[in-house]
């Protein structure tokens, strides 16, 4: 059972290891560019969008794209109800299989000032 | 490799075939009740929700419920565009083994009037 | 959206499938082996057995091995209300994306004499 | 590679995340409610729904949910022997990718008395 | 249960319908591309990424992608017992939930003049 | 977030988790008889099949299959570009819930002499 992440250390690491894996190749970087396209403000918001990336990251299971898209969707503005309201889309959608890292999620959100439960 | 049905005939086999679902059990009840709380228009509009219901299903290969929440999103007035930048987050999100059902979601959507390719 | 198959074509063309398989190396062979291994009455009666690759098939999406496990669940003597009780820890588990897949199994279990719903 | 937790650790860091999620929202309250009734005894007995929880565990890779259903079927009397069996179930319904798991799952059984290997 | 589709057919359809695709945004476009350059040759030749695809495509369940990538190894001069053995490590990998899709690609292959089974 | 391991010490948590799950019945020791026939060379040589088993793992999100099969392609003498163009390949293939075990694989294989970056 591993730890949920502080946000700043989740932050360095994740970048550090871009950069290492951007190395690899062109094929990384035109996928991270093509991520960037994919999460640009369009027809849809990108606040939005983050919400998206955060449904798909629960539902497939990827803990560190589920940090990631809660930082997005902080940084978008987005607010804690409409997380919540997407976390449990997400929680119906894939079962009972998402609860643990729902779980962390909400650890998560609470280490966010801009989705932190009001005290 | 199968085809993609005409909208008409996907409503009429799906409803058929939850009311059967729905017969077995106050299990099936419920979570159809509990998913139906959770698609309700909240803190997120529900085309919004069914955005995400769409790129869930997506992404977790789930053909029928694709064409549900294309469905879905025409009735609740989300616009093509809108649906195509969710369907490009799924395919970055989930990588090529989406694209069969994307090709899918494309022909479906020119099946109904509101989300169909401007000619 | 496939058509649900009738069991006497479902199985034929199961057989004449596996039998191809076989041909191709001892590794199918014995992966067929070790499947029948793991499902051999023990600790646990084959009927429970069944069940559990029910589940297993339902929860990763595998049409066809639904079909399989309902069959082998009839012919252990499996009951059809013990069947849908675990249809249903299959739908909590695995979510909504389980529920096209759980129409079909609705619909090949009526055509199954042993787990048909009584009339 | 985490580490496996200890049995009491466990309970209480993931009683601690359900009451945190379900403060959340009533999606959630009657999300575990829906679990709970799935779960109930019925046409099957608990101990056996816990093992079918097990299995779908190991095949959607849910380390928590592993541990979790290993604590509800030692509560139930699930002998060791039918632990094991419903795991190789898993294994060779969902192949090589589930061993990390499996081993994971035979450290924990051995931390609980009731499904410890015997000495 | 879905027919397995005859080559030249498959190739139509797809073909028509990542036409389509590619019509909706410079994602997909950009997508497209980011594949070509992956599977290019490089320092693994054309032929060994094919069967790479080809293994990710059965373990992921993508039926139209494992016919896809077979219609390619044949194209790139893979040979028949490379890519059975392929096969076999995908369904070790897997388990038995690939079975039916493997059934499928066993049927495909008979019928690629390049990788059917030598009568 | 879990830390990437030392290969020492990973080796040996591996092969004492294999030891104790060996023991649990015949089922285990079938399995992997079968899982290193599978990957035994043939038609294909034994780093080309560990390349295959390492794209699995990364598109099946399996941490340790994707530490394990770094290994065993250091062994066979693989070079680190054909591991790099492999996991490029999985990237794409599964996309962008991928890329926090890419990460970790660019981290381990620095720690592996024979696929290190070179310096």
């Amino acid at each position: 059972m591993t730890n949920v992440p502080h946000p700043d250390e989740f932050r360095h690491n994740r970048a550090e290891g871009n950069d290492a894996l951007r190395t690899t190749g062109s094929v990384v970087e035109s996928f991270f560019a093509l991520d960037g396209a994919a999460y640009a403000p369009g027809a849809l918001p990108k606040g939005i969008k983050e919400l998206m990336g955060l449904v798909i990251s629960v539902t497939k299971d990827c803990e560190e794209c589920v940090y990631y898209h809660l930082e997005q969707c902080e940084q978008e503005g987005v607010g804690r109800e409409q997380v919540l309201e997407a976390l449990h889309i997400a929680m119906v959608g894939a079962g009972s299989v998402t609860v643990p890292l729902l779980r962390r999620a909400i650890i998560f959100m609470d280490r966010l000032p801009g989705l932190a439960k009001p005290t």
